[in-house]
């Protein structure tokens, strides 16, 4: 194997295991969104969700883009990194259906 | 998109996102190991290894198989579940060398 890809996978991993990271990108699979849009279908705080935005462009998966009009319009994307992320993701889900366990909250 | 299947991707990215998991994980695609095996091919400490042997068994992942020999031999593998995340981890190193930088360690 190559271990010279390891950390670039680690890394990888790492921003997707963080809580809400993947729900983000799933939703801007659909289409750009707004920050409030995000906010409100996610049930997720405005504080957590700014940071995971932030993280996610950091790693140049998520673009924000602003629309000079009145009131001026930031929307959310995926940039071609983020949208290549689509196959594995999908095989991820096929895996996580048929073997995963919901983890209980304690 | 299916909501549900949210918290059971991000508990599975949450483990393959700590380090040395997924390096675990390959090396036992090749086949069982022995802990000595794995602590001195990957260059992990013990005390590590043994952390994330633990948490790989407990999501059911890995196997540890105890073969009552003189002295005793103790194997570690993947379990079904373990070999059906193959597919994926394929398409994520994909994904990983076309697209992630290696993280600067600061």
């Amino acid at each position: 194997m190559d271990y010279a890809i390891c950390p670039k996978l680690e890394n990888a991993m790492g921003v997707l295991g963080q809580r809400w990271t993947g729900l983000i990108i799933y939703q801007l699979m659909a289409g750009p969104k707004r920050f409030c849009h995000l906010e409100s279908s996610m049930g997720v705080s405005g504080r957590v969700l700014s940071e995971r935005l932030k993280t996610l462009e950091k790693e140049g998966i998520v673009k924000r883009e602003v629309y000079p009009e009145t009131p001026v319009r930031i929307e959310y994307m995926l940039t071609d990194k983020g949208r290549a992320m689509e196959t594995f993701i999908n095989e991820l889900q096929k895996w996580a259906e048929a073997w995963s366990e919901v983890p209980q909250k304690v």
